[in-house]
């Protein structure tokens, strides 16, 4: 069985909002195993609406709408179904009463186009809207299925957990399922990464292994389908344990966590402190912790240190290392990283010194950046880094790596 | 003319993705007038993508394609479109000339699959990729338009600002009817603005006036139809004028600018140094300076004081103060903000200290914020804020209120 996902509102094309409606259901539909082969946007319009159903009739079992349920007259999703499958619109008086209490209860008139939502098609299976007014449609006809959903994310989700899924599982009476695990990895361009375990992906059919960059990060899903979980979980465990034992050194995470989080649990796990001295990245590093509830377990502060005079004055980097390696360079960031640590008295110090571009700077060209980490009692280390992008996308990048070494720094 | 937009890319159809691209393509047609009717998503598949291609090419002048330009060989967008339209692929040699530069310049072993990526469709436009490797397109058939655009959003989002709307207009030939202004506010509800000069958004027909509010800011799109751009322009002024009579206090400033731009060309414009200390915005200030390229001609550097201890220590908040009224009080903001500006002897300190949440605290409850500008020789000023948000939504108003408060400051 495979679907395709209809949402339609024209204030999706006009861009105003994004169409997080099908990314939720293809990762519903992902779940239970069906395959989602097109998602198509279309505007409040009558004839578009009935173009897009019949080109979906032909290419997928079921198609699944969402919005076009409300009370004003350019909803139009059920009226357009209606005409098009020749079915009748029949009040359903569950949802006209539940329609009724939501207004007594919010104390607001009810406005009789309202009622015009407790419409529903004739001999559908009614799925209950407890956040909101519009119910939720599925019906079957001899080809297709359709499934109505309401456009709201806080009616529908809820919607299609609690009703929509249940109702698919019930008429697909599928056993088999997906199960899939996402392994990310840092500090490893694409290409490589496909390039190094490309043995793995040409032999993998069942659990399959697909690439996936986005913003300096690749990551890898794992997919397995099969009836019983406890058996998939074995077969992802294995090509996971083969593609770590090839690129393990890149792996950070699994699934939708990210570097900064990793790298803030494992801080505060170990009770660690750290503070940190920032030139080209202005404190977007102590900004990422601060963003985390309880980061005052972890962060006690820092300096931005974005001129010279404040590196020397402040944070006491010595005039002769300015003077000779200037300030991007591995001494200045080992400093950096030593004497923020003794000035804010924490466990960790890091520092990021460097050229965020555009143009060169200190006779290094744009994207040289230095990253220290100091720890009492430890060497302290520094690593370079050569970027390629953009001011801001080297700045970003950087505090990436940041958290990169600290995370590889404490999974020792 | 009408548009459609395709995303390709089974990451989308997983739902691993959000299709941010559409939103934000939709949202520039929209600004040159070019209706969007359809967005259509199709997965790295072939035949599926001829078949989307097909329909689009029957239902819409222009065709805008995202993602399937990268180097593995699941990336077969312009292969396709090439198959389809029976044009060959030319290798673009200043397109492999960048690609092999990225790779020298991060020290990164480019594997050969990643020469792909120079292939272009023969006789299209090219469009320069400054941001990422695969370089963009776009050409014209006897029915249709194309561009192809990549997916990651970083590198399509510049990609099309800069080259892909001109190369449209361009050939679009629109000689200009519709001109339009954006006038920017802040610190004001969009419902309070609306209320303040609803009599003159109901007399207006052309221009139009329409407000959009958008996290913490409210937008007037001012829109008039004129064929001569110089009247049209007296159209916009004049309204603009009497908008600004009545709410003039709340604008900042037109179009695409935002807080921090204006308030970092103020300073720069002036010539006026700062420093930040920061507590629970952690550095999220400094880190907004630093994002513009010349930021060191403005920004000295700060300390981000998270602890009570820092503020002490570090910047000096006499102990008595933080006893008596807390972290959380004028009294501390007005001693860190001159303070900060002493120890980095600069022009102006400017000092964030609050509750960001999600729970109280110091006896405040969350989205208590106060923040102090200080200026040598003026009476250093204090404003308090309350805001409703999550944790770090109270992060980015109290960062937004700061820029916007220096605004005022420095437009005296």
């Amino acid at each position: 069985m495979n679907a395709e996902i209809i949402a339609v509102g024209s204030e999706l094309l006009l861009g105003q909002i994004v169409n997080t409606n099908a990314k939720f259901i293809s990762e519903q539909l992902a779940e239970i195993g069906v395959n989602v082969f097109f998602h198509t946007v279309v505007g409040d319009n009558n004839s578009r609406l009935e173009e897009a159903i019949s080109i979906a009739e032909k290419r997928a079992d079921l198609i699944i709408f969402t919005g076009g349920l409300g009370p004003t007259k350019d909803d139009l999703t059920k009226e357009t179904i209606a005409k098009k499958l020749n079915r009748n619109l029949v009040l359903d008086n569950e949802a006209l009463v539940s329609i009724k209490e939501y207004f007594s209860k919010t104390n607001r008139v009810m406005t009789a186009n309202n009622e015009k939502q407790a419409l529903v098609l004739e001999s559908s299976t009614v799925l209950k809207n407890e956040y909101g007014m519009a119910p939720g449609m599925f019906l079957k006809t001899e080809n297709n299925y359709y499934m109505l959903l309401p456009g709201p994310p806080f009616e529908m989700e809820p919607m299609f957990r609690k009703y929509g899924c249940a109702a698919l599982l019930k008429s697909l009476k599928k056993t088999e399922t997906i199960h899939s695990r996402v392994l990310r990895f840092f500090g490893i361009g694409e290409a490589q990464l496909e390039t190094e375990i490309m043995h793995i992906i040409d032999a993998q059919s069942n659990p399959t292994v697909a690439p996936l960059a986005s913003d300096g990060e690749v990551t890898l899903r794992l997919t397995a389908k099969h009836d019983s979980k406890a058996i998939a979980n074995e077969m992802l465990d294995k090509v996971e344990e083969e593609i770590k034992n090839i690129v393990g050194e890149y792996f950070y995470g699994y699934d939708d966590t990210s570097l900064m989080e990793v790298g803030f649990r494992l801080l505060k796990e170990q009770g660690v402190t750290i503070s940190s001295a920032e030139s080209l990245t202005g404190g977007l590093f102590q900004s990422q912790i601060t963003a985390f509830s309880g980061a005052s377990s972890v962060l006690s502060g820092g300096v931005v240190c974005y001129q010279d005079e404040i590196k020397q004055n402040i944070l006491s980097v010595k005039e002769t290392t300015l003077q000779k390696y200037t300030a991007v360079s591995e001494e200045c960031a080992l400093e950096l990283a030593d004497n923020v640590r003794k000035m804010f008295s924490t466990d960790i110090g890091i520092s990021f010194t460097g050229v965020a571009g555009p143009g060169p700077a200190n006779g290094k060209p744009a994207g040289t950046v230095w990253i220290g980490i100091s720890r009492a009692n430890q060497k302290t280390k520094a690593f370079q880094l050569n970027l390629a992008g953009g001011r801001n996308a080297n700045r970003n990048r950087a505090v990436k790596y940041g958290w990169f070494y600290l995370i590889k720094e404490l999974s020792k």
